[in-house]
């Protein structure tokens, strides 16, 4: 029987609070069994980049990364975010160890093209849509699950910044939701993985002006419903889309849950 | 028999430099055997800084680091640079992996305290002499050889950034020179380890003025005898001391060298 193993993924809000952080470094190292956390760093990337004169362009909620934003990434991300949570938690007695995608070549990426906005774009491509350059964004193409593995063999806690390579000596930004995932579907060979990813609500919620209407259990079928008749929409689609391709990639359960209740009996289960 | 194993400790001006860079990262692929590179960016940070309207503060060369120069270094060293020089390598085909001393808690220091400065300072810290506080620097207690070691079993090159932390959750700055003697002490007992300290001159010169005057060989008496005659002095006294203090701690040589000349047939030669 494989062993248990908890993937929990933290937005940019929860690592810049210190409070907020600290409950959850807290409740996280209490989840038994191996883990992981992959952090963003979003808002701390848009006020380092603000103090330094750069601003800060996004389009569908993504953001634009070019040159100088990408130094801000990597500095942030890599450095200020990751050691800050990797020295928090070896205080909290977990071996923790800052990585990107780079280290130890875990995750490989290649750099997104141009791609189609607008509503004119056709999904080939095609179509008189206007294009839009993402910059140093990286698409995920493969992690190294075996590496990964090899860190918490030796009872290490990776602690993983939205940063990858495309192994011809480029860093490139990439999702950190897309890098919790990806890492998951590279685990779920060796481990149970649970994929747990903390937000701002209570779970995926059926009715948007009530926080209490979390939906308790997604499948896909139950997905293909609630997309249809609209209870679904939004930013929630992708994310939801997202956690079906890791259960059907052999996840056991991805959970969509607040920040502050990241002991897996709390918010909305997505599973097979 | 030992295997050999070989670090390279690498200055700011170098790892800003593409085109030194570059070459550097390549005769260091070239040389043989396991290898570790711990590198600086002091330069680096001070721009990052400076463009944060971040002052930098020096004394006897050594950085003030306040709260918010922590966050510049931490974000510098441990994002910045270490990720670039992580993706270079790996590009080059070195399964490279960035660590500081939080990372997998190989290297743990403690805040140093405020300590006398100026020519009335004596030794045991009495005097009249006034008190520096160098804020979040750390002087390191001790480096974990055997996890160090298992990354290098796996084939990995760490490298290293001027990082440590204090178990308690905080990141300190801790000088490159001293990260690299640290790390090849600890090395020391499972390998025969040299240390390239890569700087701007040919090796240690006998006389400033002529770049060419290199001493090939230092031992404790020749050291002893240039100290107390005069011919080294100043900031090399202390970088002899330290590399003394590891060939006599078990490192089987040190070699000061320029950052093009990292073969390990040049520069000048540190041993017992």
């Amino acid at each position: 029987m494989k062993e248990k193993l908890t993937i929990v993924k933290v937005g940019g809000a929860v690592v810049e609070d210190e409070e907020q952080l600290t409950q959850l470094l807290k409740d996280f190292c209490n989840i038994p069994g191996h883990k992981v956390l992959v952090h963003g760093g979003g808002r701390r990337a848009t006020k380092v980049a603000e103090a330094l004169g750069i601003e800060t362009k996004m389009v569908n909620g993504r953001r634009i990364t070019d040159a100088q934003m990408l130094e801000v990434v990597t500095m942030v991300y890599g450095g200020l975010v990751n050691k800050h949570v990797v020295a928090r938690l070896q205080a909290l007695g977990a071996d923790a160890i800052g990585l990107t995608g780079a280290d130890g070549d875990i995750i490989r990426s290649h750099k997104r093209p141009p791609v189609p906005v607008g509503p004119t774009a056709k999904s080939d491509g095609s179509g008189l849509s206007p294009t839009i350059d993402f910059g140093f964004v990286g698409d995920v193409d493969r992690a190294d699950g075996a590496k990964i593995t090899h860190f918490i063999e030796k009872n290490m806690v990776p602690v993983i910044a939205p940063l990858t390579h495309d192994g011809q000596g480029n860093i490139l930004n990439t999702n950190a939701d897309t890098m919790a995932s990806t890492v998951a579907k590279a685990l779920a060979e060796n481990y149970d993985v649970t994929l747990i990813f903390s937000f701002e609500k209570k779970g995926v919620l059926s009715n948007p002006d009530d926080d209490e209407s979390v939906i308790p259990v997604i499948t896909r079928a139950v997905y293909e419903r609630y997309k249809a008749d609209g209870t679904i929409s939004g930013g929630m689609l992708p994310k939801i889309e997202n956690a079906l391709s890791a259960v059907e990639a052999g996840v056991r359960q991805v959970i969509i849950t607040l920040a502050t209740a990241i002991d897996g009996q709390h918010g909305t289960v997505i599973k097979i």
